[in-house]
């Protein structure tokens, strides 16, 4: 497999003080880097049997329907508000710099799918909270969160106790 | 080939009166639409030989990295003004609702690459023309303008003329 951590850079002081930022740009712009993320993600998700990846813009679209594709799954888009355009239930989540809402269309799944909620990063959990939030609202079942890195000391697993966690690449540093 | 046009809704007023939108997310969630979608795009796109597929946030990153990766290619980032971390090079466009700029790495691209440049809708084509400068302002070369939708009465292909444009699906009525 490509060396999916040479691909990614830290950038520190981004996008404010004492937060070190990890820029996925490289891997995204390295054809192989790209090609061996989605197929390792796809990988660790395809015994959970998924019907939907739902990934949050703008970062959660960059690899989430890429997945789905891998997976043989459709893609579903958890938005800003005011951004889907038919009739949408939302969930508020609180960010490592603020608070923001989700929202995804009502008829997004069919009830009872297998939802898989994806994400680049998982920082605090908010995000990936909110978007399991917004499934289990529409009748979906949460089957797994799939990042492709994790920043431990932030300690979002904890805030997605029950439900299975899986990142690719993981930092100790934040 | 699935359906896909008919898996495009049309929601009048949104978002505001007199627009007529295309809701993809209904093609997004169907996963042998979305496979389709992706397979046909880079079918049109493949004697281009492209190095990099770059798109737009946030709705630009949900083909393009998938486009890029069944092409063998790397994806690159256009996103908002402060959104990059590294060092940018930016271009303004008039959009359908307003004035807003794109930026891109400046270390993004290989100097005299092949460049797809990638969005879900031609419109009137400020994103994908702010899109092919800031391609060639960091030394790549633009080999092709790829869309799922273009919208012809908004006359998007003027705004591109030079470059080789491509839509999926086209509509006579914006």
């Amino acid at each position: 497999m490509a060396d999916l951590a040479a691909r990614v850079r830290s950038i520190p002081d981004f996008p404010k003080p004492g937060i070190l930022f990890r820029d996925i740009t490289p891997l995204m712009a390295d054809a192989d880097a790209l090609d061996a993320a989605v197929t390792a993600l796809a990988e660790h998700a395809r015994p959970l049997e998924v019907d939907y990846v739902i990934a949050a813009e703008a970062r959660g679209f960059l690899l989430g329907p890429a997945l789905a594709r891998e997976l043989g799954a459709g893609f579903v888009l958890a938005r800003k508000p005011g951004k889907l355009p038919y009739d949408t239930v939302s969930a508020e989540y609180v960010l490592e710099y603020g608070v923001d809402t989700l929202e995804l269309h009502t008829d997004a799944i069919a009830e009872g799918s297998r939802v898989l909620v994806h994400d680049d990063l998982l920082a605090t959990g908010g995000t990936a909270r909110a978007a399991c939030e917004l499934v289990e609202k529409v009748g979906g079942t949460v089957v797994g969160c799939s990042f492709l890195i994790e920043l431990t000391p932030l300690a979002g697993r904890e805030k997605l106790a029950g439900y299975d966690v899986h990142a690719l690449l993981t930092y100790d540093e934040a």
